[in-house]
Formats: structure tokens, sequence, C-alpha cells
């Protein structure tokens, strides 16, 4: 069948969604400068969905240093690839800082995370090692297994008997083909807020011979005493032998970094595809990279808030009767039991009737019959905002356990029949 | 074997030359701003080896916009992911902008040309689907076909009848499979300038029922009537299914786009897990982007002012006897026969005595013995950088044809034997 065919037959799992809910389920636009409040629809909502979690994105001095390393440099600078034209000195004093801030020898910067990711992955096994992770993990990484020729074994997420049964089978097939072992895991897992377990991950490495690499896109800045992250935060941070993490979350931009002994990073350097055939980070990226790392080791208290912020929100939330789940993180979400239907009509309402806009998330992402709300707090929001949120989900909740949702729903579906697809 | 012990002992094919050739042959730190004149170690080079066909990059328009954006929306925002808090109607309105310059219906942003490409070949094909691509295909189609679960077959690079051949064997699988056929192939082949055969390719699909998706990252904006790349200057742009290019070139900047119909890239908005799962295009790249396609569209004489340097450039080079290979774009390729060490020698003369710098590319890239330096001329390269240029050229072709390199060669390995790595 030609591929266009397929393609019109079958829109994949989130285009079904697109003749309904573009604009306001998915590709939602926000307006407004990045904060806490935003215009969506006209009307203003506080918003839950920045992953910017110090607030930095809007903070004077980033700012400035964005506009001033744009104004010089433009966004084309430094031309080509790293390895052919792409190199600066500051590209080299931002990966000094940032190694020394994640407390390892070297660090190598990354044009985008995702790309990054994957070819970390791509660069680090050859066919005869064998690739040991947890079956939730991001798509880059799950894409960056895709690359992998051998062997490759998932743990159920964040259980160590199934960490170590796989480790175990690893092993037999390592002995096997001559090749190592590599375990990825996250500092921090993003849709549901578990920090993953590394610390116990680690603990392993006295049984079993393998190397650990870990993706702290959201534990980067905001866990740990000083920032490092999810490693530091379990005091296991040298047990990580490669530590990767995106410019995305805390550091209100985009481009990752990956780090490690320096022989890692050297290798890494020369053979990451993504990076060695793809061009070098953009240098007003680079030289505003320098003024947030700044920020994020001179002023402890953005951090501080952060967590006071995190820690409102969620003792609020679980005061009021909200299941959290297990979240150990800033992450914050919010499972409501409910159908996609009601799911749809309590996001609406939310947001047209309380003014709170989050991110949903339902099936396949999380279990039949539950709704995710994913709220990311961040040093920026104020006691009015959470409060005024609490208060919202209250009402919401309220709503959803007198049926209200359940009878609109009845009510739209017998009006509208097919018409009305839920999200 | 532990992946770090691997490591070790082997540390890639481009890494066997970072002792020696750091900083020099690879990551050489280019210093000033980008343009035809720039320092390398310290003394000025004229520079051959940025992408930045229509010198865009230091247009004050350009580089006012892009300043001016960076200052409003710094370089964070939009947030995260485009279907998730990513989209803002400038993102639409250069997309609107871009189909209309490449002729085609509908386009869609992509936040990196490389996991842009990786993922819109994954998103097209399923597993009953039949790659067909040409050999010398950049890193980033290659890493997208290693994704795909089915068969491919590569095709002998730009030649007809291996297409013709591997259409035959796709055919018959996908008949057998019930699947589709994706050709792929390059507008222009970035190292030695050749055109894809397009049209010959296109006129295959009378006989066999494929879909054709073409990296024009060099042809966008340097060929065709318009600018409009590849297709346009072959007069088969319809033929060009999914129509894809970096900004990395002529655009001056980073990020890419992907253009096709309505259908294929709505499916792909929803579909390619490189722009679902991260961050949108930054702001100021977006703005940026407007303001440089609008130069694109209204300043033709930027395009002939290119033109005009590459016929000097090629045809001066031409007349001192230089090989260029059959390179019909601006892409200008400098074959010179020699090993690896004459290679090296020469590179370091022409820089250090000559002040020219180009990219060099030795085997596997090109066969052995021989020596690829690749020049990429500019509307913004003068006349007399032009002269100079070949000026130089011709006076290392002498010492190279006396046997001068070869000489200082062998006394070179002789006084440091294994210390001296040729690159």
């Amino acid at each position: 069948m030609d591929i266009f065919e397929r393609i019109k037959e079958n829109p994949g799992p989130l285009g079904q969604f697109a003749d309904y809910g573009e604009g306001y389920f998915v590709f939602p636009k926000l307006e407004g400068p990045v904060g806490p409040r935003m215009k969506f629809q006209g009307k203003e909502v506080i918003f839950w969905s920045a992953n910017d979690y110090l607030g930095l994105c809007n903070h004077p001095e980033v700012k400035a240093a964005d506009a001033k390393a744009a104004e010089e440099y433009g966004m084309f600078y430094p031309m080509g690839a790293r390895a052919m034209s792409g190199e600066t000195p500051y590209h080299q004093q931002l990966e000094k800082e940032l190694a020394e801030f994640v407390k390892k020898e070297s660090a190598y910067l990354l044009n985008f995370g995702y790309q990054g990711m994957l070819s970390i992955i791509d660069a680090l096994v050859s066919k005869n090692d064998v690739i040991v992770y947890d079956v939730d993990s991001h798509a880059c990484i799950v894409d960056g297994v895709r690359l992998h020729m051998g062997k490759r074994f998932t743990f159920k997420h964040n259980d160590i008997e199934s960490v170590e049964k796989n480790l175990q089978r690893a092993t037999k097939v390592a002995n096997e083909t001559g090749g190592g072992i590599l375990l990825i895991t996250e500092g921090v897992f993003g849709m549901r807020g578990q920090q993953g377990k590394l610390k116990e991950i680690a603990a392993l490495k006295k049984k079993y011979n393998f190397r650990m690499l870990v993706d702290d896109a959201h534990g980067f800045g905001t866990l740990g005493k000083t920032g490092a992250g999810a490693g530091e935060e379990q005091g296991c941070q040298d047990d990580i032998d490669v530590y990767f993490s995106t410019f995305a979350k805390s550091m209100a931009g985009f481009g990752a970094f990956v780090a490690g002994n320096k022989e890692v990073i050297r290798y890494l350097k020369y053979n990451m595809r993504s990076q060695i055939f793809a061009k070098s980070l953009t240098m007003p990226m680079v030289i505003g990279g320098l003024k947030r790392l700044e920020l994020l080791r001179s002023r402890p208290e953005i951090k501080a808030k952060l967590w006071e912020n995190v820690r409102k929100l969620q003792n609020g939330l679980r005061e009021k009767g909200f299941n959290l789940g297990d979240t150990n993180t800033c992450v914050t979400p919010v499972f409501i039991e409910g159908t996609p239907v009601e799911a749809t009509l309590l996001v609406k309402d939310l947001r047209e009737e309380y003014g709170v806009f989050t991110s949903v998330v339902v099936y396949p992402v999380i279990p039949k019959g539950m709704i995710l709300l994913r709220l990311i707090p961040t040093a920026s929001h104020t006691d009015k905002e959470i409060d005024e949120t609490i208060a919202a989900f209250e009402a919401i909740h309220d709503k959803l356990v007198s049926g209200y949702y359940k009878k609109q729903a009845e009510k739209l579906l017998n009006e509208k029949g097919l018409e009305f697809k839920p999200i």
C-alpha cells in the first residue's frame, strides 16, 4: 500500500485527536511572556506547564545575557559542526563549569537534548554490548536504544528486583558475546515525578559489572544540596558513569550536556554522530548558559523558593484529598479517576471557569480510567497563585465526585454523537 | 569487556586523530565575526568553511531581527514541545511562508535538522514499508533509516540504473509485505557538490510506485530560479513528496522544516517523535527566520552575487588545472592526489603560509590516495579573496607536483617516527 494512503487511513495515536483537540488539548497557543500567568484563548490562566523550574527565563540577568549575545553573534555563530568549525572558548568554558557543577571530570555540550541522548547511547554501545533500561524511559532514550544492534532488556519501572533480574540476564549475554552492559535510567521520571532509584541500582555494581547512564533532565538544578541533581540528592553521584541533562528545564533554554570521566567524554566528543554531523550549539545559548549556571551556583535562594512552592502546592493538594502518587520531586502529578470524556470536560472547566492551565495525560501513558493533570511548580509562582489553584482543584474535585462531568458527558454524547471525540 | 575499557582501547575513526589534530584539523577554533576573513591561531585567514551561502548571518536586518527577538523572548520561549505548550502564531506564519517559498501546500518547523530528518523517516515508514536510499546519504538520513524495522536497499551514489534495480527489488518486497516504498536522496550532496538526480528518479514514478523524500540542505536558497532548491532547478519540485531543508546553510541559523501536501505534513506534525517529545524551535530563530526568508524572496541580487562568486572561484580553479569533480552546485570540492601525510602538510601550508582556511576530507569519505579540500563560496566573498585563494591553490599545487610535501613528510616521519600522525 502506498505510504500516503496508509497515512490517510491511520493518523497515529495523537493524530486521531487533531480534528477535535487541536489548539486546545494539543498545540494550545499560550500568549504573553512565559510565567505563572499567561493568556489562553484570550483569558488569563495560571500556567503550570513551563519546565522553567527556577524561573530563570524571565530573570533580568538571563534576558540581558541572551539579548547581548544575540546582538553580538546572531543565531548562526559558530558556523558548523563542533569538530569542523563550531568550536569556541565559550563552549569550552561552559563545559568546564558544568563539569564542576555536577562533580564530574569533564563535560561536553550537545546541540539538542533529544539527538544528544540518542547519540550518547549509540556511541557508547557496540553490537556485543547489552542495554538494560527502565521501561518508562523518555522517548529520546527509547529511540537511542532502537539504534542498538545488540541485545536489550527493559526492567519494570523503578523496580529493583526487576533491575537485578535483568542485570543477571544481561550478564549472561555479555559473557557470551564478550560485550559490556549499559544501564540507562532517569534521575527524575518527568510524568509521575519519581526519582529513579539510582542509589539502589548503583549498589548492584558490587555484584554486576555495568556502566550507568542517567538522564537527569528534571533533576539538574532542582535536586541535591547544590542542585547537581538526583545523584547528589541520593548521595551516589560518583556512581553515575555518564550524566546527561537538557537545558530545557532548570536552565530555561535548549541544548544539553553530557558529563563523566575525561576518557569517556573525549570518546563521546569524537563519536556522537548527531554532534559530528550537525551544527554546534548556538552562541547566545552558550553565553546565556554561562549566566544561568552562575545563577544556579550563586543564588541558592531561588531553589529554596522553588521547593517552598513545591511543598505548599503538594501539601495543599494532598490535604484536599488528592492523589499525587509517589512523587518525590518538583513534578506534581494529580491522579484523578475518570473516563476520557470526563477528563476532557474537567480540563475545559478547569481552564475556562477556574483559569488554571495544566497539562493533561491519559491512557496509554497512564492506566485506563485515570486522568493525570501534571503541574510544574516554579520559583516564580506566588502564594496567591498556589492558593487559587488548590481552590480550583477542590472545586473540580467536588464536581467530579458529584457526577457533574459524567452527566455533562452523557448529555454531550447524546446530543453530538460521534462528533464529540474525547481526548 | 567493560564498555569503558573498550572505549580506552578503540577511540573510533575520528578519535584516533585527537592527540595530534585537535584544535587544528579537528575542533579548530576560528575567531572573530563569521565571514570571509576570520582569525585562526592568531592569524587572519580567508575562510571557506561557513555554509552561510547568502551571507545572511551578518546581514544587518537579520542581526537586528535576531537581537530584537532575543531581547523580547529570550532563548526559552516558547516553553515546551510544540504539541504541549510550544505553539505560537510566529511558528505558524513561518510555516506558511516556507510552504509558499518551496511551492508546497504545507510546511512544519523542526526543532533541529538532524533529529527532524531522523523522525521524518521514522514516522513515514511502518515495518512493512521498504526504504531505497543513496549510499552516500548524510548521517541524519542513515540514522533515520537505522530506526526502520523493515527492509532497506541502498543504490549506488546518484546512479539511475542502480536506483531502478533497487526499486525493482523494493517493489518485490513491498508486494509481499503489502507495504509501500520510500525513496530518499539529497538535493545536493554536500561533500562533492553533485545534485541528486531528482528529475531522473522522479521519472521512474511512471514505472514504480514510490514516495520521494529529499534532503535539500545545500539546495534551498541556492538553486532554482526563486531559490526553492534542487527540485525547482531541475523542474521536478512537484514530484518531491516530502521536502526537507535545514536552516543551517542559506538560512544562516539552526532548526529546519519539512514540506509537502497538507495530509502528510499534518501526519508528521502528530507523529514525529523528536518533535512531540522535545522542545519547540526557539522564538528568536523563528522571528529571525521570517526575516531571512523575506530576504531570500526580495533580494534576488544576493543569490546572483553568490553564483557570480561560485563561477569565478570554480572557473579560476579549473583554469589552473584543478579537479573539481562533477560539482554542479555552489559546493566547490578540490580533489588532490596524495597521501594523508602529504595532505596534513599541504593543509598546514595552505593555512599558515597562504592564509587560506578550507575543510579537509580524506579516506574513508573519499577514496584512498585522494585529498578533498572543500570550499563553500558565499555571497560575501570578494573578488580579491577569490583571487588570493586561487593563487594560493596554484602555489600549493606546484609544491605538491614538485614533491615538496612528499620530501617534507619523509623528513618528518624520519625525525618523529610514530609521534607524527597524519590526518
